[in-house]
């Protein structure tokens, strides 16, 4: 782990890094102020059960682009990258079990496939520190904390399962304007599923599914949002034959500014 | 054409006297306060191009509801209701002509089509005129003004063409207010594509494309939102080889409080 976060001031910067083998950490803090999102690549056979189980789902799948049948380029999120190098981390699933993390899915990719980039909540912490919400660690190379809920999703075909959150800390003054901050900003995940009360969505703090736990300080009320590793559970959870999906925490960063989707 | 206007309270009264054929004129002003949407259904192989067309151009087409496979049932916007029967009226397009109008589809319905909802923007004619926002010959039962414009939507697959808009005037001092609650009603087509200067989008406003031109008073600003005949306007474009929609401003009217999505 780098223990100096570097100061790349783009999306462009970031997916330059990652495709030369330079960045293979986390992207949190990383490119302030633009968008970034997770990847579900599927077979064109899945695609459509997939697209109808994102627009089912917008809070933990929330759809930043789509690429054409066969082709790396997400031309709206970022004209020119290729979606199979420009990610600091991938998985690759084969009937629901991690069969290879690499950096690059060059020898993965083939033309039947679709790629789907999700947006992160990573993207708005940069909006919520504007707004004076500070993030705890973040001058840390780390995710944050990531939970699997009792939060059932709206199913489509072979997609069903809970689904999964991150965590953050906010101070009990803080959390109606993290709730207008996020709100805002739909393809970033929008405002947060539930606040406070982990038990009533089935999570024990103390037990994080991906990443450390953070403890609560005094007056810190956990606020959860969705996350776009949402699929990847459910990908484990029912079998689905193949997917190639981001490593968490280790998103694409796009060309758009978070304020501008 | 009825000159009264029925006092129908709730979604569901409207959706009983379209299957019952009591109701087959334009829904403009019925039920106010619940979501009114528009349909397109297609044979499931082109479901996919038809849902990404809608993802990559959603101020057009918002989805409300996607019905399973040969399902008439929009589960989540109506349960229990059934997409065959529930508009005030029909069009068949076969190779993108208007074969039919009819005001029920039972006897076009297969077990391989897909019933798409795409939000009206009747809905939010009742949150304009609870902000002040008054429309213009409200009281008459019939649709607004509709143009095809010179703005292109992002294409998919066969699914490429031009956007249709509805137009209202709006008072100068009150076109901050109409998009500011129209913003915030994103499943109602959200807030305008354009205001004023017709010209520049293609549009005279003395030829509407579809329902009667609204002559402009002193002071009224043509107000442009996106529009859910856009699938059909590109449908006769393309030629799409099979489609069945409402025909124009003949909506479903949902179960759901447009506030509530």
């Amino acid at each position: 782990m780098h223990s100096v976060k570097p100061a790349y001031a783009t999306g462009w910067e970031v997916r330059a890094a990652a495709r030369a083998g330079e960045w293979t950490e986390p992207t949190r803090g990383l490119a302030p102020g633009y968008l970034q999102a997770g990847l579900v690549a599927v077979p064109r056979d899945l695609a459509y059960d997939f697209l109808l189980f994102c627009m089912r789902n917008p809070k933990p799948c929330p759809i930043v682009d789509v690429t054409d049948v066969g082709s790396p380029e997400p031309r709206r999120a970022a004209p020119g990258a290729d979606i199979r190098t420009d990610f600091p981390g991938y998985r690759i699933y084969r009937k629901g079990v991690v069969e290879a993390e690499t950096t690059d899915i060059m020898a993965h990719w083939h033309d039947d496939l679709v790629g789907f980039l999700i947006g992160c909540s990573l993207s708005f912490e940069w909006a919520l520190e504007q707004a004076g919400i500070g993030m705890r660690e973040k001058h840390e190379v780390r995710g944050n904390p990531i939970y699997v809920t009792n939060i059932q999703c709206a199913p489509s075909g072979p997609f069903e399962g809970p689904m999964a959150v991150t965590m953050r800390p906010v101070k009990g003054s803080q959390v109606a304007d993290a709730v207008r901050v996020t709100a805002a900003l739909p393809l970033a995940h929008g405002a947060p599923v539930h606040v406070g009360s982990p038990d009533s969505i089935g999570v024990d703090l103390k037990h994080a599914d991906v990443n450390a736990p953070l403890p609560l300080e005094p007056d810190d009320i956990p606020v959860f949002w969705a996350c776009s590793i949402t699929p990847q559970i459910i990908a484990q959870r029912v079998k689905i034959d193949f997917m190639i999906t981001h490593s968490p925490s280790k998103m694409f960063v796009t060309d758009l500014k978070i304020g501008s989707v």
